[in-house]
């Protein structure tokens, strides 16, 4: 089955339009035409399934036959994770926490990060193409943040969870599922500095044991929102 | 921390050598130098720490100082997966399942699966990679079968554990640790053919439910691992 993504400006009462890169892609690629039946996501947890009723150069308009709209799962759960050099690795990280169901990603540099430039861009498009993927209507907004600081200053009423390489039997992910809004904080590459695992601490973080083994940072990640699932 | 891998065969009673690749990475990279200390894994359990006794051109030697052997964890957990078509994705599932634990990795081919060449010194080296990455010192064998039929003769004495897309309450994960040997099977891109179910559901799989989202075939894998952990 394909879907299309259209922002939720682009859906009206009756109708939803499609533009830009998707209306392309419907009207190029998989060639749809008058008559047909489309399905089309909002990212806001819009879902409609409609009949194309027009089409120019540019744009796609349906009609909409049927429209469902999803709630937001519950805990909202934000992946704070730190930029990885490599780009590939970050890509993935991303995609894959958009198909495990992340609510929002807050990328964050630390002391130890290295300066690499980040293709915001990149990341939303692996976004967007990870959400039609899962037949998910939820598009995961992406944040950066400059420093650790500014990471729980943004999420200052979130209940901290940090991943942690031990073999200390620590809390059940399931005790959380209580909370209304997790921060789940997965270490950078190069670890925390002190000032940094002092500020955490005082937000009163709970840990969370990912096993004996050294994970990579995108492993830790996905392992920690598919124990959420 | 760096680790270097060597075959079994190359572990001798006092002393342990390193050729090809891994000497060179030693050598000419790390700049390893008579006295060092130096640790190798033999990807058998093996794990030795010594000090570089004597090197030449294309080998190194090493005085085994302490030696230890970690029993394979149980129970033993294969991983079987259709192949992937992109390469990427495909050695990214191989690198995460060597990361997560996995014991034995059994790639196959099914009625629906594109007849891709699959690079298995590649995926080898994926492996290998993880392996040191991780600082485990097992390395998971990978196998490719020409069909369903072919693998489950194969691991014929394993418990059979499918790992399918449903909102039903499976069978808990929890539920098969007291097995011995685990075949745990994630669908190939184009899905079972009906013969091929049928032959798995012959064999009295259970199947374990990753909830109700569509996931990639690498992002089921990597998930069914990441809770068995």
């Amino acid at each position: 089955m394909n879907i299309f993504y259209t922002p939720p400006s682009e859906v009206y009462s009756s109708s939803i339009e499609l533009t830009g890169q998707e209306f392309r892609h419907a009207a190029r690629v998989m060639r749809y035409r008058v008559g047909d039946e489309i399905v089309i996501v909002d990212g806001a947890g819009g879902r409609y399934v409609g009949t194309v009723a027009q089409m120019t150069d540019s744009s796609l308009r349906a009609e909409i036959k049927k429209a469902e709209h999803n709630p937001a799962s519950l805990p909202k759960k934000v992946l704070a994770l730190g930029v990885i050099k490599k780009r590939d690795r970050l890509e993935f990280a991303v995609e894959k926490a958009v198909e495990l169901g992340v609510s929002e990603i807050a990328l964050f540099r630390s002391r130890h990060t290295v300066k690499e430039n980040v293709r915001m861009d990149r990341l939303e498009s692996t976004a967007l193409a990870a959400m039609k993927q899962s037949l998910r209507s939820w598009l995961p907004k992406i944040h950066l943040f400059e420093g650790v600081e500014d990471l729980l200053g943004y999420y200052a009423d979130h209940k901290l969870i940090l991943a942690h390489k031990t073999e200390d039997p620590a809390e059940s992910l399931a005790s959380f599922l209580n909370e209304d809004k997790l921060l789940m904080l997965v270490g950078p590459e190069g670890g925390f500095s002190k000032s940094e695992i002092d500020g955490i601490s005082d937000r009163g973080a709970s840990t969370i044991s990912l096993g004996s083994h050294r994970l990579r940072s995108e492993t830790a990640a996905i392992t920690l929102l598919s124990r959420l699932l």
